[in-house]
């Protein structure tokens, strides 16, 4: 399908809006209007730039407040509308958003509103100009589609049909059985854009908080699929009314804005599919390779020197890890334990050294665990991904990765193989000791604010994630923001967390590694209480937890004092959902402040992340941060 | 009055909030729970650091979701509140606050509740401690403060009253006449807090967007002052939730919140003054001297070096300010037109010289023409500012000044002296050439984003302002907001700036001064086409606007064309309000990428600054400076 954007959805000129709109590979735009206002060129500048750069003008928009006005502004009204159709054609578009009426005293009289819109149509068919009528959700009179629709059927002009916007509709819950029923040849248009659920005024919402499909809550697919069942066939178009959008790089929102709508025209196919009957699409839809089916975190691997390599080989020694491996031929050890497989990588001339100079020691890259590695690449490589091309050493396997947001790698390694083989490969393994650590439960990543919805958009399309609700958390000294993203299947799970504030935790990390990094790895045991009793007797100091902390867990659960009593005694924190699952988990300092490890043991089907107890974890941190600086 | 807050309000760890708060002056605090959860001290040395800060521990906060709980929790939460009164003991208070329940579950049924309510006041009255029932805006069953009073006259308990809490009883709009029946003894605490009017769910805005009296939109002298009129002896506390303050210099913001209390007094002795009959308060209130009677902005002074000071001058010179005088002992020279006076100051070992040093070529002073400096100094001093002595020279005369929140001076001039009489002390007068610029319509100042709050509550206060209506504004990189400040007779506008966003206008401005500065100073002219003509033939080069707005505003308005063609010829842009006022407004390209100079001509009553042609004008501006850096 054809893929188009209003030129609001993006920060920067108009000229450097369209070139990053091309240098995406989108077909066309909608000029909004106000883009071309503050334009210091004429209509027929942007036409010709348009030109230059292979982008249609699909849609100019938008007209506001013509139907149902005061009697005695319409003739103003219908000349307005001629002012605009002379700059349409400027232009050379012939498509207009006409948004239904906001002003308070609009005339409430469906016969009243669909003769003027005819009139219109009547002017526009002199010009080959086709009108677009939008139902805006906070519209006074007409705010759904299907009030639109019925105007639209009813004034059943060849030069008047109705523009279907995804916000309008879902954001007011809008029931959206009746989309099947609109022929394709009278849609004029499909406008586009996701957005997180936020209890506020609709119009507030829309103009500052959408997104792409993909980064919010709405579930697009079951919007799309009954417009592209009904043979509609112009382009799908976002429309993205976003703060954070209005300020970033213009050619990075672009190129996700192209990539959210590969992953919608997917998950809408696979929702006609998994349709009873299956429902044929009119024309082909982007399908890459299905997500992979996750297996796990195969291994996370370290860019270090010698010197922070051996400090942190000692504190994993100290978690009762094995250093079960030295790479074949380079400075690259490995550490074991249950499943985990931790690299520290200190070889110079790597890309992990390069890693290492630009970030200090941090994670450079991480492996999955998958069923098909070679279909994962691939499913990458069509949502825009450049394959990594690694150093292969003489008897080294090549593992196929790709570039997360920050740089760092993302290896595909096929888990048929069984772990041991891509050691054994590599490295002259030992036998593990300990496996009271079974698995990486999950690992937490801290990222510059404003990167958020790239990385979320990354996930989603490249590997298939999922998305969980999006946390917010007091830090001693802001707020911070955590919203996971992880395989259906739970096997993956990562923690993405930002903070807009300077001091925070977050913010301090994100100063420190100058962009995105580790925050903790959190693995998992079956039991806590021989787990933290082994890693201490080992020397793994561990984040002390407010005595207060526990007087209050007393109160707030039924649970046995002695309980708490060694709950408190090790420093494990205690959280319970609603439906009987339980969470232990403790903390250690962190290494280098940098980063830290959590042992977590989950307990009858628990399956969050001890997210109430953040903000204990963040002011303990604060506490023994200021205690050390003393 | 006593003054209170809770911890909450604050950013830090608690010892940090604590030590705020008590150099602030407060009376005492409100320990807010998760405060002393977090905190890695026992509450027994909570306590013991109040007393050693003289601060009383004046209430714990917040028991929640006891009352008309499923009735076999009922037992349990008696036991919670069990643990928390032992806790309260420790700390060394005897006052908590319950707010109402807000679980699904709830119960419905007063006599149900108040019967819960009661066994808790019992258990309380064995501990000596005092109940404080609050109806949360969003409880459940209970949700107004009237509706709580009903229940506490109902159980009519020794040791149950109600606490009134100013944002869950004014973010509903709800009835506030029945303040005046609740007897003084039943209220057992007030909370006071502020926010701006939003559009969204009531417990988002509560928690995220509450400010200090005087910085948000409620009137909260309505709320107080039947309060005080029932006898109520106890504190005027200060909850807030604010995820700015949240993330602020702890000291700072608790010097706001102290100034803000003492505000809230004297608007609300006012307000019981004013009534009809008068009403007295039962104990004093703070009441410095009113605002003064401003008259204009007297004069403004920039601090320069020679080099920028000459060039600066000439610019002036074009914009046909006479240079009238050079001071008699300093490297000062004045620059007037109509009312005007423009100071420049590039005197070595002043003041303005550390500004310059610091700054570069910027704003260091405004002075004020009021009724009486001395009285405006006098209030000035009782919210907490510190006098600025100035280096006098023989003959010259000292007037009376304070710091702005960036340093700057503000000085109050005497309006009865009659403008030259200050001028001539200092200065070899000439006599101006040129009046079509006849006043300072308004100036606007850039400022860092988290400091907006603590400038309006500068200028509420220190000058007795009011404050209008937000407005949100697209820059080609990222969103700007404006809030302007102004006397109340409006001969002082002052349009505050900020943008959460990096590369937009304010925010290079910010980053380009080291803090705030000047964005543009506005003359106001009764001809505006007389005025740029003279301007422009003494060579000032204009910004240029884009010509498609000026079809856009042939289709906006009902304007002549000839009319509109003058405009464009001009650079002059236009808007009208609702009730037949018009504005015309032009803008100079920046100097040296600091400030710009604006003409305005205000028409039949205008009383705006033409916000919507903003984004025009900084969509022009980054136009103009993409091709300057080309």
């Amino acid at each position: 399908m054809k893929h188009s954007i209003a030129t609001v959805s993006l920060s920067g000129t108009l000229p450097e809006k369209l070139k990053a709109i091309a240098a995406a590979g989108f077909d066309g735009v909608e000029i909004f209007e106000n883009d071309l206002l503050y334009f210091d060129g004429s209509p027929k500048e942007v036409r010709d730039m348009c030109h230059d750069l292979n982008l249609e003008i699909m849609l100019f928009q938008p007209f506001r407040d013509f139907e149902g006005g005061p009697r005695d502004r319409l003739q103003r009204n219908l000349e307005r509308a001629e002012r605009k159709f002379d700059l349409m054609q400027e232009l050379g578009t012939d498509k207009i958003l006409v948004c239904s009426s906001v002003v308070p005293n609009v005339i409430c009289d469906d016969a009243v509103i669909a003769d003027d819109l005819h009139q219109l149509a009547e002017l526009a068919a002199k010009r080959d100009i086709m009108i677009g009528y939008e139902a805006l959700a906070w519209g006074k009179h007409v705010f759904s589609y299907k009030h639109a629709w019925q105007l639209v059927k009813t004034i059943n002009h060849a030069h008047l049909g109705i523009i279907l916007d995804s916000f309008h509709t879902m954001s007011i819950l809008d029931d959206l059985s009746e989309l099947e029923n609109i022929p394709g040849e009278k849609i004029v248009f499909v406008q586009l854009a996701d957005a997180p659920y936020l209890k506020m005024d609709v119009m507030e919402w829309s103009r500052h908080f959408r997104n792409f499909p993909g980064q919010g809550d709405f579930g697009l697919a079951s919007f799309l699929a009954p417009i592209l069942a009904s043979g509609y066939q112009g382009p799908l178009s976002l429309e993205v009314f976003n703060d954070g959008f209005r300020a970033a790089p213009t050619t990075l929102t672009a190129a996700d804005a192209r990539k959210s709508l590969r992953y919608l025209e997917e998950i809408t196919l696979n929702r006609m599919a998994a349709h009873v009957p299956p429902i044929a699409p009119t024309q082909p839809l982007f399908s890459p390779p299905p997500a992979a089916e996750y297996k796990g975190v195969e291994f996370l691997e370290f860019a270090v020197d010698e010197a922070s390599g051996e400090r942190l080989g000692k504190v994993l020694e100290q978690f009762s890890f094995t250093k079960t491996g030295q790479h074949k031929s380079k400075a690259v050890t490995l550490y074991q334990q249950g499943d985990i497989n931790l690299i520290l990588n200190a070889e110079p001339d790597s890309f992990a050294h390069a890693f290492f100079v630009a970030h200090g020691p941090s994670l450079c890259a991480t492996a999955f665990a998958i069923g098909e590695a070679s279909s994962a690449l691939e499913r990458a490589t069509q949502y825009g991904c450049k394959p990594f091309e690694s150093r292969v050493g003489p008897k080294e396997r090549h593992i196929p990765a790709v570039r997360a947001p920050d740089g760092s790698l993302q290896y595909f390694v096929d888990a048929g193989d069984g772990k041991r083989s891509i050691y054994h490969a590599d490295f002259e393994l030992q036998p593990t000791v300990n496996t009271l650590l079974k698995n990486i439960d999950h690992f937490a990543i801290g990222l510059p604010a404003e990167t958020m919805d790239n990385w979320v958009l990354h996930f989603r399309t490249v590997f298939g994630f999922v998305t969980e609700h999006e946390w917010t958390l007091p830090d001693p000294y802001g707020l911070m923001k955590s919203r996971v993203v992880r395989s259906t299947n739970n096997t993956v799970r990562i923690p993405l967390n930002i903070s807009e504030n300077r001091n925070t935790a977050i913010a301090r990390s994100v100063s420190t590694y100058k962009g995105s990094g580790l925050q903790h790895i959190a693995f998992s045991t079956q039991d806590i209480f021989a787990a933290v009793a082994l890693v201490r007797s080992n020397g793994v100091a561990l984040l002390e937890i407010s005595e207060n902390y526990y007087d209050d867990l007393l109160a707030r659960f039924s649970l046995e004092e002695a309980f708490v009593d060694r709950l408190k005694a090790h420093n494990i924190l205690y959280d319970a959902d609603q439906w009987g699952g339980g969470f232990l988990h403790v903390y250690s300092q962190p290494f280098e402040e940098r980063f830290f490890f959590e042992i977590v043991q989950r307990m009858d089907g628990y399956d969050q992340y001890g997210a109430v107890n953040t903000p204990v974890r963040l002011a303990a941190q604060t506490q023994h941060r200021k205690k050390s600086l003393e």
